[in-house]
């Protein structure tokens, strides 16, 4: 590995939860050093650090107020400041040159919507510096700075996000994701047993999988997408070899049908029944929902029959309530029913192959009904067709459709 | 009070030690600013935070390193990050506006001595900006940035440092020192019952005192008298009149002769016999304790007799080991022995009233022969004279200053 090379890694809260995990972490990068590589690590904040600042925040603002977001940005921020510097002291103490750098210091420039900021640039004077120095760089993961120089930060999995932006900023070789789990698998292997880990995965593919139930944050697959950054994601524990994520290399010109069969069993259904079908109807409906920061994923509407319409949507399931409560303040909307149903979820399948070719549709529906599994709602995308089913069938429909698609057999 | 004035308040660690109190706190400083002050308060880290991140640092550092000062100065530089925004949510709560802002954000610079460094400037452009918005300001206290960007600690008692810089740069009215003693008092209370609290004291005098063992960090009142910052001390607790430090005003025209008897409890003595009277042995002897960051505070040298000498200093009680190893390894000091007695105590008066009156010293000594206080070492300033006398007999011996200085009455 030549001079100019630059890897970066990012560590996930659970893999430097206390001081003996982040002397294993430490030694294995001293390991990647040795090997030849320019490192920058990006850490997550040690085990639940964030949950408990969160809950300090809660107890301190009382009963009455919500905390201020700048506030809980700065706060939760030190999180990140305490895992990067004890994993420099670390290292260290192993006798690796090293310097931690928070997210202003490593030049992380971002948007000033706090909680979840987005990265607008990222300035890496001082990255490099560091780097020509010869130094391994620790980097505090899911935080930035505004160009007030307020700290923001990046929301959840936000330190994914700084990985890929500092690699890309960087021109970095790879970024390499550790982390609980030690690749990305065909389906949930909790689920489906024979669920096999992927040896490598498209940006796009990868990003359905994501967004569907793979424990990965889809902004920092997006990310690496955009700026072509490779990314490993491979076990903090073990040595095994992970999945790599990537754009269109020559191995993945023949690509597989089926990559993968994300399972989500997070999910809840709201139905909106006897909705009048006249313009604006659907955006009174859901403009509140985001206001009320709710996210709203599968939207399905049927035909109108007498002008009036149902809608049928999906929250996460800790939203239900709210939601619900919010679909039934909306007067204007002027519907006979409101209901909603905590115990569904979605079983996708996901590959860039079904894109040119008829008939991947036809074989799930065929699956699934072999199965015995009742399909609730539908929706599909170029790469993707979800759907949703009710909660107890989920592992089910995932067997089902694993052995359907054979995705047991490796197919490259 | 007019709408230019400025009031900082510092509130130290145990007065924000959980959620409750800070809550108390907010409430009083809500209280003060719809009394109309423009408010500047500087935090310290939250109860026994400090400690608590230092031994995780050692931890993690394990056994072989000490950990890296840079990382450790970022590391802690967090406990008054999260007492800081603590504070701003629990304000925010009650209805105020406020921002926290930290030593980086509020201009602390420092020179780039890490766990020690000392303040360089204060830049008061953010300051002045939120002041003039109308905020509450909460700066993170015990921290600076140097010019590079990296976090400084400014050493122990760093946040009260922290408010007299602040309050210098922004021309505030006072400064007020919260803590949880509620004043400066004649003697130690634990050992003389009759001490009193002192409405007012001069800087140099409460220099002497807080050197001596008054629990004040003497830089900040150094930084306070070149400055001319008047500073409050009181609880943060009560609403008890506390003790004004000040330059001299004209209540102060008559000054007490003496104005305290400070007391030193943990004071150990070192004593080298037989040392050849020669030049340089002095700097031979105590630059290796300079080196080995061993403060020494007291130094007699007895008049030397057939070109030999005996040295005498004191050190912390916590560094006698330490001090004797390294005053037993000078082998070019060449002395005949090396003793330590870690029992010692330090008994002073002080009082800028002695400085043009002759007789003090006498009466000091005559006050102590007759308690049967046997004084090992003696050392003076102008406004001070110190006596060393063994640890058991250091109740006995302010008890009898106490009374005979006629410290029980007050003078103004």
């Amino acid at each position: 590995m030549s001079q100019e090379q630059i890897i970066v890694q990012k560590f996930g809260g659970s893999s430097i939860a206390d001081p003996i995990r982040i002397r294993e972490v430490a030694s294995r990068i001293c390991r990647s050093r040795l090997a030849g590589a320019n490192l920058v690590i990006v850490v997550s904040a040690m085990g639940n650090t964030t949950d408990d600042l969160i809950r300090l925040a809660g107890e301190t603002a009382g009963a009455d107020g919500a905390p201020n977001l700048r506030e809980v940005d700065t706060l939760l921020s030190t999180g990140e400041l305490v895992s990067a510097t004890l994993m420099a002291i670390a290292i260290q103490s192993m006798g690796q040159d090293v310097v931690s750098l928070s997210g202003t210091q490593a030049g992380i420039r971002t948007e000033s919507t706090h909680g979840s900021a987005r990265i607008s640039a990222v300035d890496p004077a001082r990255l490099r510096r560091e780097l020509d120095a010869g130094r391994i760089l620790i980097v505090a993961g899911f935080q930035g700075v505004t160009e007030m120089g307020d700290v923001t930060t990046l929301g959840r999995g936000g330190s994914d996000t700084t990985a890929v932006a500092v690699a890309a900023a960087l021109g970095a070789e790879r970024c390499e994701i550790y982390t609980d789990v030690d690749g990305i698998y065909t389906s949930d292997p909790r689920l489906v047993p024979e669920a096999r880990k992927l040896a490598e995965i498209g940006y796009e593919e990868m990003l359905e999988m994501a967004m569907l139930g793979a424990k990965m944050n889809p902004r920092s697959i997006e990310l690496g997408a955009v700026y072509s950054v490779p990314m490993l994601v491979a076990s903090s524990f073990a040595d095994a070899p992970g999945t790599l994520i990537h754009g269109g290399e020559p191995t993945l010109e023949v690509r597989r049908a089926i990559t993968g069969i994300p399972v989500d069993r997070n999910v809840a259904k709201i139905t909106v029944r006897g909705v009048k079908d006249r313009p604006g109807v659907a955006a009174a409906l859901f403009e509140p929902l985001a206001d009320a920061g709710i996210s709203v994923d599968v939207i399905v509407q049927n035909a109108s029959a007498d002008g009036l319409t149902d809608m049928t949507f999906t929250v996460a399931r800790a939203d239900v309530q709210r939601a619900l409560a919010v679909a039934r303040d909306r007067s204007e909307v002027e519907s006979s029913e409101v209901t909603g149903d905590p115990d569904m979820a979605k079983v996708s399948v996901v590959g860039t192959g079904m894109q040119n070719s008829p008939g991947y549709a036809a074989r799930m529906f065929r699956a699934l009904a072999s199965a015995g599994v009742n399909i609730e709602m539908i929706t599909t995308s170029e790469i993707r067709i979800t759907c949703i089913v009710r909660r107890d069938q989920a592992q089910a429909a995932a067997q089902a459709l694993h052995a359907a698609f054979k995705l047991d057999k490796a197919a490259d």
